[in-house]
């Protein structure tokens, strides 16, 4: 089985781990959108057309499955990406949902689900989880994160007053038992953000997504070798840099 | 004279503020690729290929020169757009450096550029400096400032951890005499960096160019009132809004 990856840049590497790790995929094709990144901010209209520019690129390749990284994309755009393509497009929303009903079972639990500005906007894991009955969810837009992510800080000063500037209100006013981290670049401050809130449990989009088609797709094949290409709309030596970097031993075996 | 204003996004409203303050023009039409926005870690391909682009926008207009708000567009491709235009282009850097000649008497003063990825990367400042013969320069990639100021921090616990984390080494090993900030968003954190380094002077592109236009093209005319029109590649109510917080009073006469 052959996978797309689709991207609004390099965050989605966090999900190709989770894939890589489970060894689900024969071939993996990642596409990321470097050029035009970052999405978080940008219109509903824009990241459907940018979206569907990534379906044409795909089109290159004899792909099974597309699976959407990016948060923003999946939030926005997911609905006009099924309709355009006959091969199934999974986002990363529905599995962040199924993650949850698969490990949270009291359903009083709070939920603090963080992401940039439109996943948020959108509402769309809010009105998921209302439908599973999970009522006591927090959403936080917290956009910073990204630029922390980017500038390869994950710990120390600025990331503890960022952690303080978005959370400490909030900590204040209530236990958190469970972080959705819903954005691509954010389980690389999993920790960092668990030990916040009394090490709290946390969702990971790329660890949701391979128990998503495990489940849902009732998919079980696993392959000793994964070859992985990368593609970018600018600068792929860099995506290609920053993969050696966190994907380790897993492409370079 | 109609003058248009090309910015990756909205950071260019602090050029246009130091226009509007010297009644420098009768109408100005401003462009932000707002769709596309950050441009500071993009390829110089990329940013030479977006700013073409803009220069198709204004012919939709009668315009009399434009003005490039963008240090990363003037570091990469102003040559080019100098090129494919017969009306003046105006880039930041060159009015950057002529503010420093007017300003810094003492050559042997220590100046401290800091921009986004890009601009520092294309040493275009460190390069005219040298030319006139200031040596004592320094150059600092500070791209999370730009992150702080699109989340409204100007002051605060993130801000100092930040400063810090960019300038705490150099502080304790120069005396820096003169920031320019090398990024059209860097004039909203003036005070905290100036204050910083014990007070230091800034140089800031939107007074630089007002200066730059009076000086080299002997420009003195006034207008009453100027008229100024956004436009936007995305979502131009959020460049208005904008806009009218910045700008406040002078486009609301």
């Amino acid at each position: 089985m052959k996978v797309g990856i689709f991207d609004s840049g390099i965050g989605g590497l966090s999900v190709v781990k989770s894939l890589l790790k489970h060894k689900l995929f024969k071939e993996i094709i990642y596409y990321g959108d470097t050029a035009r990144v970052p999405y978080g901010a940008k219109d509903k209209n824009t990241i459907i057309r940018y979206s569907l520019e990534a379906l044409e690129f795909f089109k290159n390749f004899d792909i099974d499955m597309i699976i959407i990284a990016c948060n923003t994309v999946s939030a926005f755009a997911i609905y006009e990406l099924k309709q355009a393509c006959d091969i199934p497009v999974i986002g990363v929303i529905k599995p962040g949902v199924l993650a949850v009903k698969n490990n949270i079972k009291n359903k009083q639990e709070s939920i603090l689900v963080i992401a940039t500005k439109g996943t948020i906007n959108s509402s769309r894991y809010e009105n998921e989880l209302k439908k599973e009955k999970y009522l006591n969810v927090t959403s936080l837009q917290t956009g910073l994160f990204v630029s922390l992510v980017e500038e390869g800080i994950f710990e120390g000063e600025i990331l503890n007053s960022t952690l303080d500037y978005y959370f400490k209100d909030l900590k204040e006013s209530k236990k958190i038992h469970t972080v959705i981290l819903a954005c691509t670049h954010f389980p690389l401050l999993e920790k960092e953000i668990s030990k916040y809130f009394d090490n709290c449990k946390t969702i990971h989009s790329g660890n949701a997504i391979v128990e998503f088609i495990k489940e849902k797709y009732n998919y079980t094949n696993t392959f000793k070798n994964s070859k992985i290409s990368f593609f970018a709309t600018e600068n792929p030596d860099n995506l290609k840099k920053v993969a050696k970097l966190w994907l380790g031993s897993l492409i370079n075996d």
